[in-house]
């Protein structure tokens, strides 16, 4: 039905007859001529309609904006100054000889030029006119060429596309699971899948060698932090190989990525031990571009009188860390506020600092309500350790060692920010060197990944489990977190220990991965892996604001469809096929929003 | 962890030192020397160990079937006589100088080369051992091909791969819907895609322009005739196109696939009008490798005292037709009881035959237990128009149309089969100008195939639903639908109308569909598209007698998957959570099978 895409046509084709479809994106009358700027996917074009062709003149003169219309025309140069250098068609222009609306249009909900003012609710429920706006219309785009650009390497790498259930078995993950009732297993249910993880390492252990999965997942929990009840992984896994075979190929895939969709050339990713980056940047997914670094100072602090420094520092579990913030000194009472009050978000009691306005006048070159109860000595040491010159100021975190890890991690990134210090467009890392398990306050062991990463040494893993490593590894890119993976367990004695470890006993863990661990016993390959976040992954490239604003259709924070109406009411025959009924409550709520 | 694939050495290799990995398919002991054949996804590699490297060799000694093994060794000439000429490797030989167990294996549950004896529910229950099997391997990874070619070939076509949610509303492509109850809302449930059909619509809507999806469908139904819960469907829309477009696009399409990936030189597809496709083959995909046709006989019955043609010969919705079997009158009696058996599944209440033994002897020469009360003139009259020759079988049909294009159709097929009369190996066609609807015996309409589907003429529809013909297309190969589609309703009014036609009220139309109705009213552009079904377009190409066998993990006709033991049953806090129960029935079936 058209000869061009709007935004194709340029110089070259001057004097052809094109044939276009799309929409009036604008329509202005001037001069007793119709200019209409004709939108399609690939761009807009501004045709031209004059009363010399009567018959699509009149045509032009009905049309409104978002309506669905083909014109044809001849293309022409704009008259001399009234060239538009913004577009990519501004030099030409079409003259409209004929006109076929094929679709009217209502007033569309909003203006697409005036989105930001129609609210993001009014846009989810009407995404169908949101999309058409350029700027998402590109993401999505963009994404497409993302998936296409890491299938065909993947492809080239010998990956195999393999695709694994959706209807499937609850599995720990850790988060909540959407659950779908059977209709022929009266009281059962499938569970939806939080990952392809038991999947993909029984695919090794089948000898695929090598699998990955553009993947969704899903994940029933309270979408704070924006995420979505379903998600995209690219899934990827490999039999016969090292965490190193795995980080290369994958930081390379990534490399080539950004160089040939964006060009971007990534620095070779720099490895940093999950105990390092914890230290320096009080996180695991520590944005480097921030050239901020939480310093220890315990050993200084740890026979003051000062209970809220000499406290934490001589728990084995806190810490007492100190921030150097470099010309902090100019920071307003009222800014120190809003930190403290920032910090609290992450359960810090308060923001203790000290500004350095006069090394050489010793303590006295101080500001800061602390040093009284620091005291000299440990107040210059520690100001000589965070290396402070005139202009610094020092912030603290003294608590549980993850209190002030969370804290003083958020703050540097904040400070960054705010202090404009960030340095570069692109810091990526990988994150190395995992512990096998973190402890929570009861002394309980938890995966720190999950329960089939395997561990640096069997023997560490028995003899120390909460001491022991991991052969986990994560990608990080300004600060979150990309990917993640592990080499895997693949022999059943490792993974009863960390069953074991977890306090997972015989029985439960036969009841709930008898089917990993009975792959286990015939001939499991060693084998690891590695699974990206896509939309995260897209939401950085393209710069948007949120993982929204990369997938066509997202749910609420509250994980409805704004647009579909979705999560919605069934019909009573349906609850008794499915062997369910809805509870009590379940009803009264919907009597009472009926 | 290797050098090279097991499948990947040959002749150059020789006198290479290679390390390969995989699980032992074979083992042998022969003259003091042991012969391991190592496999891998590409392929088996004969290993000699001798007890000239006394370590390497007491390892391969322990090594039974399916351990996983690391082995490095020298390339060499097999000695003459011993090649293999069978196996891709079969010139040459590793001599093993070290051998590392990676893994060892219990005793696998079938033996791989005796898969057939283990019955299907052992391979699905030990599905990663199954997987295992050369013939299972290769077809995971053609289907990998296929997608990756199918993707690349949309790709350099212009369409966007573009996802569209799981978690959903429940649509109405008439199967039942998978739901999922809701946390957040209680007494509220999505509902699992039974194809992204309106989403695909939206995005059109959009301005997404061309877009396509390999998506997961899922439809609740009783699982007969090798259907699975979750299919695959590549998906494929377009806007600002006709029918030709789509069809020309998609042929070309599935034609390259064939002759790149197969090397099959697929014929031009013709096209077979719907209502020509049921009259010659009783059916809408005809397997046209079959040269037998259904010809109508009922004006030649109509009078005839032989109710039992006669009959449906008046009836506006029976038909009577016959189906000429050359050089049928072979047939026994019993083969002629089995293919009466036969089309009593598809409610044919018997099946009437003449066998025409010698022509020249007029009725004489038939043999027949019908013609005495066909009379002489109306048999011979069909024995004409069929165009009978000596030797022939004719087999008839008589009862509502359905019931005779079901039966006929099916026996058709069986005895295209049964008889070697299958001419060629693939042939394709288009069936097209399909009505808009169906008439069930109480005289309500059904969309033929849904009710988004335009029809040729908005009159026609208006005037006529029941005569209308939609603007739809099906692609069938061999018999099977490979995929359908259609150009599709972009205007609101026309879709009320269809709606209407189909019993669906304005308040149900609005209820259901209230978000596409309002898209098409906010400038929707003409559009149409297609879907096919990867599962078993991938069965097809690979010849596998089922789509469980293209499907890494199937699940059983009961819908359960015999591996992870799903669906299964959740704890209490979690239906709680969902704002459901059990019904009392479905917990007094668990209580039995406690």
């Amino acid at each position: 039905m058209r000869s061009h895409y709007c935004g194709g046509i340029n110089e070259s084709h001057i004097d052809e007859t094109v044939t276009l479809c799309g929409w009036v994106h604008r329509r202005r009358d001037h001069g007793g001529v119709i200019f209409l700027d004709l939108r399609d996917r690939d761009g807009i074009a501004q045709v031209v309609f004059d009363p010399d062709t009567p018959d699509s003149f009149a045509q032009a003169d009905r049309v409104r904006n978002e309506y669905v219309i083909q014109i044809t025309g001849r293309v022409r140069r704009r008259p001399e100054g009234t060239e538009n250098d913004h577009m990519a068609t501004g030099q030409i222009e079409v003259l409209g000889k004929e006109l076929t609306i094929l679709n009217e249009s209502a007033t569309p909900p909003f203006p697409l030029d005036e989105y930001t003012e129609a609210g993001e609710d009014v846009r989810l429920r009407h995404r169908y006119v949101d999309l058409r706006r350029p700027e998402m219309a590109q993401r999505l785009r963009f994404r497409s060429r993302v998936t296409s650009y890491l299938r065909n390497f993947l492809d080239g790498e010998g990956f195999m596309d393999v695709e694994t259930p959706v209807l499937t078995r609850a599995t720990p993950e850790g988060a909540r699971d959407y659950l779908v009732p059977s209709r022929t297993h009266a009281g059962s249910f499938f569970a939806l899948p939080q990952s392809p993880q038991l999947f993909k390492q029984l695919l090794m252990v089948s000898g695929i060698d090598r699998y990955y999965q553009i993947a969704k997942c899903f994940r029933d929990e309270d979408l704070r932090a924006d995420r979505q009840p379903e998600f995209t992984q690219v899934d990827v896994e490999a039999s016969f190989v090292t965490e190193e075979d795995i980080m290369n190929a994958m930081e390379r895939m990534v490399r080539n990525l950004f160089s040939d969709l964006l060009g971007v050339n990534l620095p070779e990713f720099p490895r940093l031990p999950y105990a390092e980056a914890i230290r320096r940047f009080g996180s695991d997914k520590p944005d480097l571009r921030i050239p901020l670094e939480l310093v220890d100072v315990e050993d200084l602090v740890q026979n003051v009188d000062f209970k809220v420094f000499s406290g934490p520092a001589k728990d084995r579990k806190g810490r007492v860390a100190a921030l150097r913030v470099p010309g902090g000194s100019e920071l307003t009472r009222k800014q120190i506020d809003d930190y403290t009050e920032f910090v609290g978000i992450y359960g810090a009691k308060g923001l203790a600092y000290i500004k350095l306005n006069d090394r050489s006048a010793g303590i006295e070159g101080l500001q800061s309500p602390i040093v009284k109860f620091l005291g000299e000595e440990a107040t210059m040491a520690i100001m000589d350790r965070v290396e402070a010159a005139d202009g610094d100021l020092v912030f603290f975190g003294a608590d549980k060692a993850s209190v002030v890890d969370e804290a003083l991690g958020a703050l540097r990134v904040r400070l960054g920010h705010d202090l404009g210090m960030v340095e570069g467009e692109w810091a990526p890392c990988w994150v190395v060197d995992f512990p096998m398990f973190e402890e929570d306050d009861d002394g309980k062991l938890h995966a720190l990944h999950h329960p089939f990463t395997a561990p640096v040494s069997a023997e560490e893993l028995q003899n120390n489990p909460a001491g022991a490593l991991s052969r986990a590894y994560d990608m990080v890119l300004n600060g979150t977190e990309l990917g993640g993976g592990s080499i895997r367990i693949h022999d059943e004695a490792t993974q009863n220990v960390v069953f074991n470890s977890l306090g997972i006993g015989k029985e439960e863990a036969r009841e709930k991965f008898g089917f990993l661990l009975d792959a286990l016993r015939f001939g499991a390959p060693p084998h690891g892996g590695l699974a990206f976040g896509l939309d995260r992954l897209v939401m950085l490239m393209t710069g948007a604001g949120s993982i929204r604003d990369v997938i066509p259709f997202p749910k609420t924070q509250n994980a409805t469809c704004l647009m579909t109406d979705a999560p919605g009411e069934v019909d009573e025959k349906q609850l008794r096929e499915l062997h369910i009924r809805l509870r009590r409550s379940a009803k009264s709520d919907q009597d009472d929003s009926n």
